[in-house]
């Protein structure tokens, strides 16, 4: 971890801010971002039965999460715009805790990183999970939200420990 | 927990709907959700700090998380478009771990619940925490994002255990 | 169909606007709209069998023509924002032409009708099944994107013949 | 046409991506589609006369064409969001049968091409025409909604038959 | 008016809030707004001409100003959403200084008013004024934008003086 | 100023374009824009007291602002979308009469100028500032919207008198 110091997102004054990243050179840009989302085992083994014959659940979240992505800078104040080359989700069921893993990665050539990008993926596609499952499972939790990969530009590469 | 059975969002095809809601009676609903991120203790302390001064990233995260609900029917695929009347965010640092708490609740009168609009409400906030001190801090996490109350509508009350 | 008189959508200066709804009285209304897109026999059999393995592109257009319906007053111009209760669509493989038929219902509770959210539904399913298989045709064609049937408001029934 | 062959937009499981176009070279790309809206001989009729008098429909249409167009990536899920630096619609009255003929042309300079971009554009202003005056006709039909012209990129021209 | 007290978008805490409306009853609200844009008397004279001829100035403006107030809930972070029920905007040429003047109406039936929604629509106009001939006439200036009329809601009619 | 001459936003018929830039250098872009709304004294009070205290009506109004300048494309029908690098926005009390000053200036490397972004951002924090203390004072008003600043592209710098 950098040692804590100024938040670039204000001025001077404590002005929230866009930040100028004009003097900033294009560079491809990539980053990892995983969440999941725990559950009942009955919910969890509902959601399997379901990809299996048909009501795909985790075929859903993908997309969603896919287009959150699109839609960042949209939700997120001080997020620059980014016309993003590449977003993929992978969306697996695990046990112990019963779950779903999600991992979102999204690509860029521009002047910010995709940090922001590929947590808004894994986050709406696990929201989007629970909506489509709230029925059965008032109780499943989103947990472990987190970048665990980024690459490109000037603080290069981040690697989760 | 509901005995776990059919999933709405799918007809008998297993083809994805937006499910019928029209027989459904207006009712006031209201709904809160929770969720945190972790962080380092000197990230807290700065988020502390600006706050005291200027750069108050937890009123630009609340802002955030307001807007968002406002938006949760174009995130969520198959959630219905609602016309909210409150939404309100709670952001408080806390302790051990070193964390920013976050809490939103959301009320409307209408025929579906906004259990969704909390969750992602919450979940966006703590996304902006996230954006604001990344640049110091990578590694932190969103974590525990849950729905801890409902009430309103045929499903009735729900408090987490 | 209704003897051609006065374009509602302009006042009598001929300028556009948003007419006004608000003496209408609010009743459950429903539409149901349709469009086919034709192909190449090649690429309906491509459709076909990824749907039955892996890839399922009729499963993106259903979930893209829900999430169109509910942004359909901000595509069309002076289009009355509305509480959509449901959205469904249905697209169905079919042959001589080689074609996907997509069939679109959306029903509200409101003081306008859902004509254009049950067209928009279907026509934007239809540009995505295009989108899905632009790579292998690129000759496709919508076709037939019309009204069916329609109930409710002060117009009542409407049966396409 | 190409021979059928892999559907980009899924990986190897068969999950929907958006496919990484980081790689490819940013080119010039322009596509020209085109649609058509049929409608009884009195409704066309209207049109015109509104258009000479005051009441312009196609001129309300164009527009949400063009601004339709900005909301591509918004609408069609695996669409990649682009810098369009340009949109032109033509909407022609034309006769045998009574009708509205749309042509739409997008340029770009990206990664990836502009014909869900010309498409979206020309089926949206079918749409609002549509919109304008269903009053009088809710016959209408939106048909022959097709790319015919693009250039640019690693797939070279194409030019409908 | 009234005399200044506690602003409601914020709680006791000075935590900014989308204030709670769920107990307010639904009735039938309507708001005014006014704008301006002055600008040279060339650029008066090229947008009247070209109303009488073509490319029309005011009609985009008015499309914009309808499609603005739709949005409004998106712009203005503490507005609450609301199923608008009409939208009007009147835009005149007049002189000395030479200007548009604009006026737009909007009609809602909830449970909060609709002055933003017309301040918008007439704010956003005047922008789209100032987008069509800003390659002649940088120099123009968007002035006097305020409400004046409302009616409906416990705070009851206000006419601007 | 400009001689006043063609409108660039219709074609040789007069329809509406948004024209084509594709021809035009990438270049380094900025522009400044301002605006004030006038209050009653006492309502200036309350935004500077709110402010020292609790209730910061200015610092959501420039986040209202930036978040705006990222839709501008949304909003005004024939404007480019464009990759925004900074957006900062100012805004001071100010006496004689009470009112607030607003300035924001933005910056892109793009094909075409900022000067909407700017406009847009500065109009929508007043229309934001209107919104927060509107409870206490109907009355304000918006005005002074003009662009005191641009520099890059074509046309060059444009600095108001």
């Amino acid at each position: 971890m950098k040692a804590p110091g100024k938040l670039t997102h204000f001025d001077e004054a404590g002005a929230a801010q866009m930040v100028d990243v004009s003097e900033k050179p294009v560079t491809a840009r990539t980053a990892t971002a995983v969440a999941q989302i725990n559950m009942q085992p009955e919910t969890l083994a509902l959601i399997r039965e379901g990809r299996a014959k048909k009501g795909d659940v985790l075929a859903v979240a993908r997309l969603a999460g896919i287009m959150a992505a699109k839609k960042t800078h949209d939700l997120i104040p001080l997020c620059h715009p980014l016309a993003l080359s590449k977003v993929t989700l992978e969306l697996t069921p695990a046990e112990a805790p019963p779950r779903i893993e999600i991992s979102a990665t999204v690509k860029t050539s521009g002047q910010t990183g995709v940090e922001m990008e590929a947590l808004t993926a894994a986050t709406v596609a696990a929201l989007t999970v629970y909506d489509m499952v709230k029925a059965v499972d008032r109780g499943m939790e989103i947990t472990g939200a987190r970048l665990v990969f980024k690459d490109g530009g000037a603080s290069g590469r981040f690697e989760a420990p």
